[in-house]
């Protein structure tokens, strides 16, 4: 076993390119390109597909164009609160954190809860002391900043309603990031995070940190991130049942994920898309929106940035 | 169709004949019975799953014995924190809420979640604001006190470790409760409810209120409600598990219980069970531990009200 290969993406929504300016295109590929390289060099240099989706995950995070991390949209009270969750498919070990603020990148304290707590699952004020304890990067609040993210809250702030990411008045995107991998030793691993929604109510859990929803990664079947409307993604119990098609139904990869993106989702009002790995190498996209930012690169596939359909 | 059927939980875990008293036994079985007996006269006037599974859930939270509601453990912090979440199978509609306190049916706070609000999944300060605008009951800390919590958490209070519920130094058992039921109109439901692990720390967040691991409900296949080691029934996704391998593998309902809690969950490392219902009203039981409170009753099965394996 040698073959290698990452997928990721930074959100699905109505993105047209009528609505996108030549500068900011190029800068979106640029940063999903910066990501996937980090990624892939790690599964080059033999190493492991959760320190692969790891890192490929925090560069994202790092960057003020998703909604994870540092692009993190503001809530309704005017906080930033993320979610993150990986999970590796060689052990099925996974950790995820909920609601935390402040910190630099919600994917790796995920990782601490994975590899050094009893849990995994921990949210809110418990999660923030976990972080200090593990001496994770915390960041203040002016780090979170972006004049743009700003704007988007005051335009809906006190008007009761919530907002997925560059919804509606905007380019309507579902804002969360992820990655998969499968790493030479034939592990595969995947991370998920998020910022939510604008002018969510604060304790909103999605499915990014949901295991089985908007994460999940099996050795036996594949590793899979979404990002979409979370709330039908919980209900569908998506992550999970692209890995149970396959499993259980026979399904390849492709087939499991436009089944479940195309038709089972849809048929509960769901909107968004995926991205998944097999433990073949495989790499799947599968979204029912406009677009999605996502890249992808392998051993034996070539590298692929794009945004819409 | 006019079946019905109805199934609960108490909790599972090491649960033995000889340290159980005659008096205890008999006041864990009266609990166990009234409750199922509220949730049958609902389903026999023609009421909904969902009535029937709140109903019944909230007379288990109501009483001392099980560690859920009232009967609460105390986290590292000396308080109750709770979780509980409920789904119906017409809609694939679900409604959770995590890290709640002074809540006295946590279970009906999920439920107003699933049907009052725009999100399925509610925690912390979030959730009370929620819970509060809604005119939930609330309840002083005094009302969840019981000495025998009390004493197992002064027992293992600032040793780090967590208990799941009377794990160990007493009669180690998984402190959940669950409901799930057929009504004469086709419909299924599931609900959950849990108090956690004595001493956890706080913001950890179980399988209870994750729809897929603890909970899951879908007229397609079956209706279920866990009680184990939570953290490995969120990576096992187990209540989806069961609904899986009855739509994609075509098991029965007692074949894919059983795969499921014998062998996928065990291989992990997983103790505990769950109850489930189908839509055809079969109910099962299926656990892996010494017993497991329980009770189940239907329109075409006799009344069961049992404790060992």
């Amino acid at each position: 076993m040698s073959k290698f290969s990452i997928a990721l993406h930074g959100g699905a929504g109505t993105i047209l390119k009528q609505s996108m300016t030549a500068d900011k295109e190029k800068a979106y590929k640029e940063a999903l390109e910066k990501a996937l390289l980090a990624g892939y060099t790690i599964l080059e240099k033999k190493g492991s597909a959760v320190d692969a989706v790891e890192k490929t995950v925090m560069l994202l995070e790092d960057s003020p164009l998703f909604n994870a991390g540092k692009g993190s949209v503001f809530t309704a009270e005017g906080k930033h609160e993320m979610d993150a969750s990986i999970m590796e498919g060689r052990t099925l070990n996974a950790g995820a954190i909920s609601m935390v603020k402040n910190i630099k990148n919600p994917v790796s304290l995920a990782r601490l809860v994975m590899e050094k707590s009893d849990h995994v699952f921990l949210a809110g004020e418990g999660a923030a002391i976990f972080a200090k304890s593990m001496k994770c990067e915390f960041r203040e609040d002016a780090y979170f900043y972006d004049e743009f993210r700003y704007q988007q809250w005051q335009d809906i702030k006190n008007t009761g309603k919530t907002q997925l990411d560059h919804s509606v008045t905007k380019d309507e995107k579902f804002g969360t990031v992820g990655a998969v991998a499968l790493d030479v030793h034939g592990n595969v691993a995947a991370a998920t995070s998020t910022g939510g929604m604008t002018n969510k109510s604060f304790g909103r859990v999605g499915d990014s940190p949901m295991i089985g929803a908007g994460n999940y990664a099996n050795n036996n079947t594949c590793a899979v991130s979404c990002t979409g409307s979370g709330e039908f993604f919980i209900r569908g119990v998506v992550a999970y049942d692209v890995s149970c098609l396959m499993e259980y139904k026979n399904f390849i990869l492709q087939q499991a994920c436009d089944e479940v993106i195309h038709h089972r989702l849809k048929k509960i009002g769901g909107d968004g898309g995926l991205i998944a790995v097999d433990s073949q190498g495989n790499l799947t996209f599968s979204f029912n929106t406009e677009g999605m930012y996502r890249a992808c690169w392998g051993s034996e596939s070539d590298k692929i940035v794009a945004i819409y359909k």
